[in-house]
C-alpha cells in the first residue's frame, strides 16, 4: 500500500503473531501460521494481506475482499465469507492502528528525517555543557544549547532549536524546526516541526504611556506520550507552569496559553485556541477551531463542538457547542429558530 | 516605486515590448518606441512611468495622472486625457500584474534570499546521496536529506529542510525555514517560509487508557504552479495522498488536513481550515478563516464566505457563508432577522 | 519562586531601590534600606519577599502574607497588615511588572538562547557584506544574508534567518527560527520564535487560465517596542509599506496583510487576523480571534471583542463584538433574544 520511497515495512508475520501483538483472537478454524505481508482497506486488499471491518456499511466490500485476514468485530463475524482468516477484537480500530503499528513501525515515531539515524551530527550544533543519551539522533543544523539534557533514543531533527538548560526524555521526536525553551519534555513525547513552546506568555501591565512586560517565570511542562501538532504553540507560564498531562493529542496551529493546565488524554483538534489560565480536565476533546476563555475549567470528558467560544465552566461529561458555547441541544435548537426565522421573513 | 535596497528593476522596455508582454495592445497614435521605465499608481507616477485604470472611480486621478502610458479597457477609452499612451487589454489587472512582473522579475519568484544565487553553500548540509539539478542554489544552513532530488534552477533558502526523499521539481523556490518530508514538489512551486509539508496527519483510534496513533502512510503532492503562504500546514495522506491542485494559491497560517484534494487554480485565504478527506472542485475559492468540515466536497467554482463553516456539500458554483455555511442570500436574510429580532427586543 | 535552572535573578534591593524604580513611594514608616530578595504571591510569599495587591478580593491573603513588602494602591491602605512595609503606586500592577523587570532583567528581553551571549558563533551562517555592532549576539545557526545591518546589543537567535538586506535596530531580540525580508526593524523590538515578516503579500490577479501574481514591491516596518508573538506572520506591502506602530503588542498566530498600518501601543491578542490595506488607530485592542476585514479603519483606542468579525469601519473609542461587529450592547441583545426564540421553541 504504502510508498516504499518513505516507508519501510516490515514483517511479514504470522497470523498468530499479529494477534498477540494487536490485542485480538484469532477466529476459530483459521490456520495460524498464515503468513500476512501488510495491511489495506478492504477493497484495496490483495492475497497475504490483512484489512478490516469496524462499520457494516463496509459488508459488501467485506463479502469480496481479497484479503487474506480480517480485524473484526465479533457481532459481524457472521457477515464472514468463506476462506478469509478472521482477528476477533472488541476495538477493531484499535486493533487496526496496531497491525499498521507492527508493520510501519518508524510512522509511529521516526527514527531520524535526515537519513542517518543514531548519528550525532558534526553538523549538529552542540554546546560543550549539553548531555545526550544514548542512542540520540542529532542531526545537520540541529542546534542543542548550554546545559541542555536529551534521553536515550530522542530525535532532535534538522533546523530544532532547544535553548538554554531544556530537558527532553528518552525515546522523544523534535521535528525540524521545533524550537522549544524553559521546557521539561517527557518520554515518548512527539513534537511536529515548527512547533513553539515556551517563549513568553502575552502578559503586559496595559496602560499609557507604554505597556509594561510582565515576566512570564514559569516553564512548560509536557508529560509523556505527548503529541503536538505542527506550527501549533504553547507559551510558558506565567509564574505557575503550562502542563500539557500525559497523553494528550494536540493537532496543528493550535494556540495554548500561558498557565493553561491540560488533564491527561486530551484531544484538541487544528487551530483551536485555548486562553491563559483555562483549565481541561481529562480526556476533554475539543473540536477544530474551538475557542476557551481564559481562566475556565472544562470537565473530565467534556466534548466542545468545533469553532465553539466556550466562556462558562463546562461540566464533566457535557457537550457543548455554539458561540458563546452552551449545551449541543440548547445551541440546535436556536441554530433551527434563526432558520425559521430567516425563511418566515421572506413569506412576508 | 520600489525601495532599490531589496528590489532589483529591469527595462526600460519600449511600448512595444510591453504590449507584447502584458497581452495588451498598443491604441492608435501611440509612440511604440517610447521608453518605460517603472510601474506606479496614477497619482504617483511620474513621465516616464506605466500605471493602470480598471475602475472608474478613479478617473479623476487618471485625467491628471503624470504617467507616460496607462493599461486600460476598451470601455475607458473616452475617459484618455490628452498626451498619454494607451495599453489596451481586455483584463488590465492582469496586464498590470504581467507589466509589475516585466519589471520586477524577482519578485515573482526569488532568486536567493542569502545573497549568493546559484550557490551550492558549503555551509548547507546535504546529504551525500542527494541530487541536485544545474542551476540550483542550495544557502547556507539549508539542510537536504537522503535520497532527496532537486530539479534545476529551484532554491533551497537557508533553514529550509527537505526530509529524506522528498522530491522538488524545477524553478520551485521553498522559502527559509519551511520543511517537507514525505512529499513530492512540482515545477515553478513557491513555498513561503515556516510551510510545514507532510506531518502526520491527525489520526489515531480514541480510547482508554490511550489514543492509539493510525500510522499515517500517504504522501503530500503539489502539483506546478502553487504557491503556498508562511506558517501554512498540510499533512500527508493517511493511506490515499493529500494532494494541492496546479495553480492553487494559499495565504498564511492555513490549515490542510491529510487526504484533502483540491482541484486546478483554488484561491485559499488566510488562517481557513480544511479537514481530512475533503475535497474542493476546480477554482473554488474560500474566504479568510472558513472551515471545510472532513469527508465533504465543495463543487467547482463554488466561494465561500469568509469566516464561514461548510458542513454539508456544496454545489458547483454555489455562493455560501454562515456557519453553518448556506447560500448567501439564506444567511444574509438570517443576519437581518436576528438584527430586528435584537432592536424590538428595545422597544418593548 | 521562577526556576533558576531558566531564570537568572538579581538582586537584593534596598526598599528604597524598588521603589525608585517601579515609581512608587515608600509609605511613611517603613524602613526604607530593608533588602527585598524576590518576588512572590501574597499567599506564596516569604519573609524578605515582595508582592502586590491591586483587587479587594485578595484582602485576606493580603492580611495573612509572610511577604515583607507589598505594592498598593492608595486606597487600600487601610487594608494592610501591621509589620509589612508598603510601596505605595497609582498603578500596582504596573509597579509589579517593574519590580519583576528589576529582580529578572532577561526575561524582558533574552540575552541568548544558546549560552553564549555576546559572540558571533563561528557556526552561524554571516555573509561577508553584513554589518553587525557592537555587542551582538549571533547564535550556532542564524543565518545573516548579504548587506544585512545590526545595531549594537541584538541577538539573533540559532535558525533565524535575515534575508538580504534587512536591517535591524539596536537592542532587538529575533527569536529562534524567526525569518525576516524586505524589513527594517527598530530599536529594542522582540521577535518571538517563528514569525514570519515579509513574504510576499496575498496578491493575484485572479484569472483563467491562470491566477497571475501581483508583486509584492512594499516593506515591513516595525517600529520600536514592538512585540510580536511565534509563528505570527506579517506579510510585505504591495507597493506601499506594511507598518506596526511603536509599542504594539502582537500574540501567537496572528495574521497581518500586506499594506496594514497599525499605530502605536494597539495590542492584538492570539489568532487574529488583519486583512489588506486595513487600518488600526493607536491603542486599539483586538480580542483573540477578531478578524478586521480589508481596507477598514478601526479608529483610535476601539476595543473588539474576541472572535469578532469586523466589516464596517469603527470608530474611535468604540466597543465592538459578534459576526458581523456592532456595539458590544446591540450584539449581546441580539445573543439575548436568540437565546429566548431558543427557548421558545421547546414550550410549544
Amino acid at each position: 500500500m504504502a510508498d516504499s520511497r518513505f516507508f519501510r515495512r516490515e514483517g511479514p508475520f504470522t497470523l498468530a503473531q499479529l494477534a498477540s501483538r494487536i490485542e485480538a483472537e484469532v477466529a476459530e478454524g483459521a490456520d495460524t501460521s498464515v503468513e500476512i505481508t501488510d495491511i489495506a482497506p478492504l477493497d484495496g486488499a490483495q492475497k497475504g494481506e490483512l484489512s478490516f471491518l469496524d462499520n457494516p456499511k463496509y459488508a459488501t466490500a467485506f463479502e469480496t475482499t481479497k484479503a487474506s485476514a480480517c480485524i473484526i468485530a465479533p457481532k459481524f463475524l457472521d457477515l464472514a465469507p468463506k476462506g478469509i482468516a478472521l482477528l476477533v477484537s472488541h476495538q477493531p480500530y484499535r486493533s487496526y492502528a496496531l497491525a499498521a503499528q507492527t508493520f510501519y513501525p518508524d510512522s509511529v515515531r521516526p527514527l531520524d528525517t535526515f537519513g542517518n539515524p543514531g548519528e550525532i551530527s558534526a553538523q549538529a550544533h552542540v554546546h560543550a555543557s549539553a548531555q545526550i543519551g544514548e542512542g540520540a539522533t542529532i542531526e545537520p543544523g540541529a542546534v542543542v544549547s548550554a546545559g541542555v539534557e536529551i534521553g536515550s533514543g530522542s530525535v532532535i531533527s534538522s533546523a530544532a532549536v532547544l535553548a538554554k538548560n531544556v530537558t527532553v526524555g528518552r525515546d522523544s521526536y523534535i521535528g525540524p524546526g521545533a524550537c522549544l525553551s524553559f521546557a521539561h519534555v517527557g518520554d515518548r513525547v512527539t513534537i511536529h516541526s515548527g512547533v513553539r513552546i515556551g517563549q513568553d506568555g502575552f502578559g503586559f501591565a496595559m496602560g499609557l504611556p507604554t505597556h509594561e512586560k510582565i515576566p512570564q517565570l514559569g516553564r512548560v511542562i509536557i508529560q509523556d506520550d505527548v503529541e503536538i501538532g505542527a506550527n501549533t504553540t504553547i507559551d510558558r507560564g506565567a509564574g505557575p507552569d503550562t502542563i500539557i498531562g500525559a497523553g494528550t493529542k494536540i493537532d496543528n496551529l493550535v494556540q495554548i496559553g500561558h498557565n493553561v493546565v491540560t488533564g491527561q488524554g486530551c484531544v484538541i483538534v487544528a487551530q483551536s485556541g485555548i486562553a491563559g489560565s483555562a483549565e481541561l480536565g481529562d480526556y476533554v476533546a475539543l473540536g477544530a477551531r474551538a475557542g476557551i476563555l481564559g481562566h475556565l475549567k472544562v470537565g473530565d470528558g467534556a466534548q466542545i463542538a468545533g469553532r465553539s467560544s466556550v466562556i462558562h465552566e463546562v461540566p464533566a461529561g457535557a457537550r457543548w457547542g455554539g458561540s458563546p458555547a452552551k449545551p449541543v441541544r440548547e445551541w440546535q435548537r436556536e441554530l433551527i429558530a434563526v432558520q425559521k426565522l430567516g425563511k418566515r421573513a421572506v413569506k412576508k
